[in-house]
């Protein structure tokens, strides 16, 4: 008789434990991906001090326009990065994705160098990094496959999928 | 004498089950989601090829502009598309928002090829999937008032929402 | 002998109550960030409107140059803005984060403004709102770092992090 007020007493302290369990797990498991993307706005910040340096001298018209076009490039494709990079992360593991996010950002600043200072007859390509999106997309797809995997026939790969990627991800150091 | 130990285990039990259970919530949650994301993804990557294979050739010079100009109205609107179809699938149901995210990728294919098939006195306009886009909005809308009504007066209209939604993005297939 | 179903029925009951108390958690810690995020879609329908205004006119070239170039810098911080402002909503405190989010709105419409109506020959820069985005970076920072803390130290600053940070958002507002 005593067992039901009991019982309802932990659901309700279950229900607050689980409030405060679930805000720490949620920033538990997007922190590296949130380090990863003020990294990235702070690269932002550095293309757009650069945009904003050569706009004001005023006479350099070609350095100007070619660092206004790398940056317009750069920022593009930085949605696409972004969200790609979000969904890999949450749907599979945050450990990959930030460290596919990194070497995006690296590949990045090599572009935005190279497009600077290259003359205009052999710069760079419009694209950039497409190896790095494609593994992200590729996470992307591996985790909403094993999520239905996990739902319709009750097996978890997702152990086995995490240590793959998190393989696979090192293969992305090699040029 | 037993039930408190037994309790407090359930307690440690029932956190890492709330864990688990969240994280397969989450995915559950946003799974269509990332699946419109990933073929917004794909059809960016379409419209970059495009841009690229454009800017090589050089000898086409209006070709290449226009083919530019489109991808770059699309991406101008990319990040609000991205943000407000999240938000309506976060905020209410992702079924309907998914569904709007397909429509408005389907206008922005239109959109794309119709731009580089026509000549320049009659491009299509700047913006376009401006009702899918407003359609997004509503929904947030509705989401956020929803949460406030069941917060302040303790009704919940969920449900109701929902099916409304679900049978008003069925109307948006209508041109 | 009555205890382990009772037991294991709690724990599905407790599946259950934690995913529909998930949701409407989910929904309680961003509702301010989804009405910021709405504000600025709405603020970006504005701006695409006008070049569309600007761009169907054909007798103001400069204006119409004007104009587009506005747009373009604004919708180049975008993204920025976007994910900078749910970042710190999510590691810290929600509503800091919309306030400066709302500033943040203020001063685009402010330089939006501004670039239509000067001569070219004083235009406002290249950047804007870098105070609001400084200080949503410091609370993704500080955010993540009281994360580490909780972590490896078992010490809780939240608390005193978001009354310090609801306090120095109000700094904002000094011009």
């Amino acid at each position: 008789r005593v067992a039901p007020p009991r019982n309802s007493y932990g659901v309700l302290c279950l229900a607050f434990s689980t409030i405060s369990v679930m805000l720490s797990v949620v920033v538990e498991h997007i922190f590296l991906l949130v380090i990863v993307t003020l990294i990235s706005v702070l690269q932002n910040a550095f293309f757009a001090t650069k945009v904003e340096r050569e706009g004001k001298e005023h006479n350099n018209k070609t350095a100007f326009e070619r660092v206004s076009c790398a940056n317009r490039n750069c920022m593009d494709s930085y949605p696409t990065f972004l969200a790609v990079m979000w969904c890999a992360g949450l749907c599979l593991n945050q450990a990959p994705a930030a460290f596919a996010g990194i070497i995006y950002l690296v590949a990045r600043q090599k572009y935005f160098v190279g497009y600077m200072g290259q003359t205009s007859q052999s710069t760079p390509g419009y694209l950039f990094g497409k190896r790095v999106l494609a593994f992200l997309i590729l996470m992307c797809i591996v985790g909403i496959f094993n999520y239905l995997l996990v739902r319709y026939f009750g097996s978890d790969y997702k152990d086995t999928m995490e240590m793959i990627t998190n393989a696979a991800s090192a293969l992305l150091l090699i040029p």
